[in-house]
């Protein structure tokens, strides 16, 4: 009945307030935030009286067309959203933002995070009438601000927002303001803009390099800003209940490294992350290679640290593949080739360390273990900069089931068995955090890696929730 | 602020229960009735306990991919729409049947017709905190069944059904039965069919020619029957106030020539359309066309009462073209040209009366007209087999506003000028009525002739719609 | 080695010299010409200096992109060319018009028919080192072409024109002119036109029609004309030895009604074959129908001659649809429903008469019949308003094998009993010339009828043609 | 009349030869040399009797379909071709392999490579007849094969290989062998290799690994293999003219890093390039970064020689984007941050080292430099880890006018203004060279930095191309 599943995703938005070419900055700032989000895209605008929108699945080339771009031009207010592939749900019906009509005007809404009280409000407005189109969380929380019952719309947001538990970092248009809030435990980022006189908020800094904005700050957590008139501006909190509980995989994986945050480069928190690694780590070898591209910087940190010098023994192809439906096992498994090749020049006769971000399933370290052995590596060591992932994420990460998680099933020593590695060694949490602190993060969420969950996820208490999880669905 | 305009559409629906090869059939069956809308296409299938659909913009064929209806195959129940492509709301989110999920269970909802209180519904809904995604009236019905509060499905359609006002045939999913429901007035067809044992409706019976099917019987005004279980028929009412007001439209313009109303195929109601026209008429001429397809037949029935030779004196090109921007108004000119054609060698030297089903805004007559001429035509006669469109449809036919209507700004004298012929006459409404009883029909609903609505249009009383109206929007 | 069936085509030409839209004129000439070919369509225009081209697969709204035409615009010659779809070959490589780069010039070249000695040319053409990219007989024709030593171009053409056999209706584009050829048995029609003050010529002149061109008259079997400098025309005969043997089959199926030979449009030789066939078959029965589209005209004439009266008692679907592939044997036999329905109320209870062009293989010969009995007629009565097909074509259509023709199989007895027909008629081959003859027409080639080839079949008695054929392949 | 500059093409080829699966395996090698050319693709296979084939536009992904490719399944010899997209020549017929049939037998053919004498060939060849499609130098060699007059296949290869000068490395798949051969300067790579017991050649190792194929060796300057039968292979030199060419830019720039020459890898060439520019070079700074992804390794080397730290200071977004046709000149300039991205935290207060392989048009440069300076770098010095571009290539790459070089129009400080760096150093032209030669390299054409061209370029001296080059075309 409920997907549990599905409601997990990874997302990016983006808002510009009273900007003239407010549509074009958000598919370049769309653009910039594609690798938070492939499945779909949607971009809506305001023209004051009302919202218009266009949204479709895929890339954001593929889901905007160059005449639904034009179509757009000439409003001075806009959201965008980009959307992750999760395996299922991709249907247009989820592709963000969602457009709301009502008689008391309409209400754009993107989304990145998830809510973990959605079910159950969801079965309380449907028992007082309301009806559901999809089973988005975020469908939920555009309810809720609707049915506000203030003449004030900062009024209807704060009380909707506090009746909603979980991770969000949201943008809502309205026709005459657009509000940007970051959920108080400050799990997923936000932050805050100016390009051209305008204000832009965007889940990553990247957004405001691609349009020539300058960052002005992080937005806080609990924080709820809103833009109208000409560029007013107006700081405010929805909660005073504060928490410091940033998502570490943003750290570790998720955000690109020429994001920041708190003014901070992600590049240099992953090389801090790769110099703590060797720190515990203790290892003799001859190079250190980073698998590509989100580990490069681990790997440059992981060498200077120990002085073994890093090379670029990985390629990936930047060519996107087919994959074969073939009977022929032989030629399957030449395929997983097509990815990452070694170069075996770099490798041969040498005790390599490789980094990695992280194990999910387990399926590319071993290819990666391998394709080393076979370049003629004489000792593969594998360095994760993070901790062993064990618990899944209900605040907006795919990384879904225990049973999906390669360490929540498996000793450290048995997956260094099955990956073929001559060690395998993670980071620890507690050496997670303090890199994290060194770069001011006032405190982050590590439930993946821990399993102590900071927010409560109030719909698995609810029975059929349960229940399904008992059927194993 | 509510698009008045985009409510008016054409559509076509499809349902089928418990048949083993329903998503396919429901496809082939929806191909039959591609010429009730070509905007988008949907299917929604239950396999019992969940609804699972597809749907997309444009023909069939473009709106659900191979794949999407393999991933279809193996349900047992489902309903389809095709929906007509009016200027302006074409957007993914229109595209019907509509999927609501709700905690006691999906709803697939496919609706052809136009609800003439949806507004003021929505209004009060909204009121009570629903919120809409889209302006459509088919949301609001949807909002109506979900929020019944009875354990018994039906007992809540009713109810919802008895809430609402206009023209609607409609069929509608939950995940244990299948209702399809004709409003109390009639205004859209319905029709009952079997196949293999199953049970299916549709909105005309070439679906049940296209699948195999046999035509039970037309579903009656205010009728709601309900499939269920192996092969359950329930039928019933859901109103006692029954009224007589089929579409004139669908006999004269809509409907395929190979589809039947109680009984009667349209192709003999246009062939007596004619007929009557011939009557009314009186005209000597050498030879009598009929603009192609759609007036064919009653160019037909003018030759038969006659005695004038009937002859395919315009021809027109099955490959669709395209529209050329050009800034050169001689290419611009040449280009209608790419529809019709006129053959020289029939026309040439003739008095020829020309029948056409109707005239909206004119330009094809005129085109018509002046080919017919320049193809050496002595006298051209234009025979119009309905009477003059003068008023908009609120029922769910998309001939909006006075100011696009030729019959709404000018006499049959001023138009005839305007046409280019050297006589125009249109079928009077008594006559065409007339016809329309020899065919069995109970009665019609004349008021795109006449103005007199049979079914209050309430949300034009509504302070809002009439400001936008005053103001011409 | 040589794909003999694939040589085997029919297709359209346009040429026009000095217009200054001659890429668009020549854009909407190949759309009404859409139903000689569907396979490929293509353009190739010059500046005066050199010849620039798009070409691409399938219906010419696929096929030539709106960038590509943007980008042939200003050019004032153009020649074009729509191809039909033959199983197999369907590659870009052969796709029309071709285009030839060369010191002396470029050259442009589309043909409709097929060369019956080109085999042997090739050898000998190969044998002194020419090379070839396709199997097409067109690159055959430019090679000669191009070969030409002469410094005068039409000289070459005389030269190389004499040196093929078989049926060619042909546009060559050089850089400073354009010629148009029409064999010298005159085979494939070719038509003169004059649009603007511009000389143009076509496959059919619904061409003209299509652009408001003027049918100046038919091009002559052998007649070579030049068109060059401002609008010079040079009109010539490439040969003295000529003969008329149009194909009967454009009379009787390809050439649309409206276009017109000897200045008679189709639309009445069509209606004059059905005459003639009423006159010969002599049958009572209630009404005519004709199979839509190609066989109405032919329908009508029966019903003129016979008093019977025409009904449109077939529906033909405009739209496309798909071909499931299901291993459901019901559904797979509902497919065949979705093109044509019959007109239950039109047939029911009536003896009918159903007219059809022409029989190929016989499936929806059977398809109708059944379709008929099924909507409740009492007798069908099959009239074929042309001669039964027993021999391949060599000139230019793709009735290729005689193993597919039913007629080449099975005398008209066995034929009437598996269609299912209550009888079966087939129009005289004397009677056929008949018609063609009152239509002024010359003399026309009905070797698919008879066997009686008018023109040597060179290619079939070379010795590896004569084994392939023996291995039949 | 020729287009010069449309012959300058960069390539990548690969042959295979009696292995079950060998359009799949072309079809993966072709996937790893997409870096080579994005322009087109295409496969043509042979059953022994016939050549079958498929290419189209775009990338190997959008160029070849599934169903495409499984229509070349069952087949054991197959040529593989991606093209690169030049400016302008963007056609279809174009794209190879070639496929030509002749009566002796089908030939394919795909080459990476220019030649220089192919225009006076050309001439040559039509003036005895031949024909050409196109103005490819391909062709043109294609010619010369088919046209030999030898019933033994090498003996025609060998003299048509003769007679040709310039780049080339080209496969020639008859239906019963596959030739692989490369000129006799050895300009462009060409690579031996073996998978599961079947021979198989590519423009880069990269594609062994992609098929895990193993690399045997480099073919050699003038040599011709050919594979027939089981798996015979036979090797041969064409010419006892042998010289050492290789294009230094498949070093500096084109091929992939993980693909070796000679037996070592790209990836430490471009170090040791580094490393040698470092020694010449001689500044002080605080970080080198290279410009991504080609110039990493030099960037790396450069790192290692002067211990000045390495750093990744641009990011490279891997989506491809859009351009906007905007007439707001601010959205134009915003638009080229869409591609790079420096990271500010690495770069602030720093004095940077850029290193860059090359410099083309200057326009990447001055973004470089700009965003570099705008991210808060000290100082930029920019370093070029090959000699100043001063000439175009005529051996197939496509830097193709003086005018387009900048260095060829500006002395390196006038570029260092232009580009707005601090310094501007390019290694020396010696210094290149002793770096090739350290990895075993026999001799290099260094014509682009030099002026240098070892082969004729014979076309050059036409009068025609001549005319051509004083005009400017």
């Amino acid at each position: 009945m409920y997907d549990i599943r599905g409601l997990n995703e990874e997302c990016g938005v983006f808002g510009i307030w009273n900007h003239p070419h407010a549509a074009t900055l958000t598919y370049m700032a769309l653009h910039s935030l594609q690798h938070r989000g492939q499945e779909g895209a949607g971009i809506v605008c305001s023209n004051g009286e009302s919202l218009f929108g266009a949204r479709g699945m895929g890339l954001l080339t593929e889901a905007i067309s160059d005449a639904q771009l034009e179509s757009l031009q000439g409003y001075q207010n806009a959201i965008g959203h980009v959307r992750y592939a999760t395996t299922g749900a991709s249907e247009i019906a989820n592709v963000q933002p969602f457009l709301f009509k009502h008689s008391k005007g309409d209400l754009g809404l993107a989304h990145n995070g998830n809510l973990t009280n959605a079910v159950q409000i969801r079965h309380a407005l449907e028992s007082e009438g309301s009806v559901f189109q999809t089973t988005s969380d975020s469908e939920v929380l555009a309810h809720l601000l609707i049915r506000g019952k203030s003449p004030n719309i900062k009024t209807n947001q704060k009380a909707a927002l506090n009746q909603v538990k979980g991770a969000f970092s949201c943008v809502m248009l309205n026709t005459n303001q657009l509000a940007a809030v970051r959920d108080n435990n400050g799990v997923r980022p936000l932050m805050l803009g100016e390009v051209d006189g305008a204000y832009c908020v965007a889940s990553e800094t990247c957004a405001f390099q691609a349009i020539g904005a300058t960052y002005i700050r992080d937005i806080e957590p609990g924080e709820l800003i809103t833009f109208s008139g000409e560029n007013d501006i107006d700081y405010d909190y929805y909660s005073t209940d504060i928490n410091h509980n940033m998502c570490s995989m943003e750290y570790v994986y998720f955000a690109r490294p020429d994001s920041e945050f708190h003014k901070h480069s992600i590049y240099n928190v992953r090389k801090a992350l790769g110099k703590k690694l060797a720190s515990e780590m203790g290892i003799e070898a001859d190079i250190v290679i980073g698998v590509p591209d989100s580990s490069l910087q681990a790997a440059k940190g992981f060498s200077e640290y120990t002085g073994i010098p890093n090379e670029q023994g990985l390629l990936k192809n930047r060519y996107i593949g087919r994959t074969f439906i073939t009977p022929d096992q032989s030629v399957r498994e030449k395929q997983v080739r097509m990815k990452h090749s070694p170069i075996r020049d770099v490798i041969e006769g040498k005790r390599v360390v490789v980094i990695d971000d992280s194990i999910v399933r387990g399926t590319t370290s071993k290819y990666i273990v391998k394709a080393l052995k076979s370049a003629g590596a004489k000792e593969v060591h594998m360095g994760i900069s993070s901790p062993p992932l064990i618990d899944p994420c209900y605040y907006g990460i795919d990384v879904s089931t225990h049973a999906e998680l390669m360490a929540a099933q498996h000793t450290v020593e048995e997956m260094q068995e099955m990956i073929g590695a001559d060690s395998l060694t993670y980071l620890s949490v507690e050496g997670m955090h303090e890199v994290f602190h060194e770069f001011d993060s006032k405190g982050e969420c590590d439930a993946c890696f821990t399993g102590n969950y900071p927010i409560e996820i109030v719909d698995h208490q609810l029975p059929e929730v349960k229940e399904l999880k008992r059927r194993g669905v």
